[in-house]
């Protein structure tokens, strides 16, 4: 019996492992879409999404089976809770790399980048990418050296989203409100990404120490 | 035994009617900034942000509190899982709030909403204050003739919500970027306040009928 339930609880773990894989491609390709305008790209990840959706259903119709049939306490009991929590937060990063795509879909055949932003833009998808990349190694190894590196990733992502809002707002933009506006949420969706990242890197430090970081209310 | 658990599971709907009427305080509030361009109620609303989440953290401490000590089953176990997903959709609900509350401060003491669109923006307001008194109401007495209203509101919100984008996108439109930028934020935020509602809402329905009603995925 015990064993059973060890083995359950890895299927969960290694489900989450596997979904934060699925969205460090479904971000590749947004990330591919929304640089080259490539609509086919774009709306491959859209229509993949919805496999992210149902991957995290199905794992967290499973965590609720085990906690109702082997009534886990404990660190089991919280690793569990901590499941759902880290797959909402996996399957909202993949809802914002569809919505990356999306914005690409609907511009074309434009490009949804400013030329001036491109740098800016690039490195933001740079991060995101080493944050989820980081987010499923952490995941499966439990390295929490990970976690300060994806908070430090966030950091830089931070500063660039202010530096976006502030190009748009600079007397000298030169581009039409619409792509502001395209910017701008582009922006948004990408500090956001970096955002849940740094949520689900929490979560696996507070399981793996039993310790807060500090700010509770961002988990 | 056996009542002490059923007090404790009431004592969980409670916290999340409560964390629902803060939530549709701290919407008043920040509808009111942002119409009014009210730097002092802003900063009211940012700062009680908090409060929302401080009562979300300790309302899930509690549910899986219950959960260990009580390994609840089937339609309890149910609903105490549930009751972490409605609280964090709540939570971001308020984050939603602080959202409008913080692009209110940000342009004072100009407005952030353009005049051309006073208008929409006012039904969108409209629209997402019944939503939460709905929800609020919902959580309480578990009315099921409530979701529909929810669902019907979320898709007014959603044609006013794409009507902003493409007032924005029109040559017609003679704001600055950043204003537009502004206007496309403001409406996103309360487009996705009006979502977390529906999610809400739809897991009500679930807890109280045992049947979803459509697109698991959006729960």
């Amino acid at each position: 019996m015990r064993k059973v339930f060890q083995e359950e609880l890895k299927s969960v773990h290694d489900d989450l492992v596997e979904i934060a894989r699925l969205v460090a491609t479904a971000l590749d390709k947004a990330i591919e879409s929304f640089q080259s305008a490539d609509v086919d790209l774009a709306q491959e990840v859209i229509a993949e999404d919805a496999r992210i959706d149902f991957r995290q259903s199905a794992l967290d119709e499973r965590a609720i089976d085990i906690l109702a049939l082997q009534g886990p306490v404990a660190s089991d009991l919280r690793t569990l809770v901590g499941s759902l929590r880290m797959s909402a937060s996996l399957e909202r990063m993949g809802d914002l790399a569809r919505h990356v795509a999306q914005l690409a879909r609907l511009r074309f055949p434009e490009s949804a980048v400013p030329e001036s932003l491109t740098k800016t833009f690039a490195r933001m998808a740079e991060l995101d990418r080493s944050i989820i990349a980081d987010v499923a190694e952490l995941l499966e190894t439990h390295d929490l050296s990970l976690v300060a590196k994806i908070q430090g990733a966030n950091a830089e992502i931070d500063d660039l989203h202010a530096g976006v809002f502030r190009a748009i707002a600079d007397s000298s933009w030169t581009g039409s409100p619409a792509l502001a506006v395209d910017a701008a949420l582009a922006s948004r969706y990408f500090e956001r990404f970096a955002d849940h990242g740094v949520s689900v890197s929490r979560k696996v430090s507070y399981l793996v120490t039993g310790e807060w970081d500090g700010d509770m209310t961002s988990n």
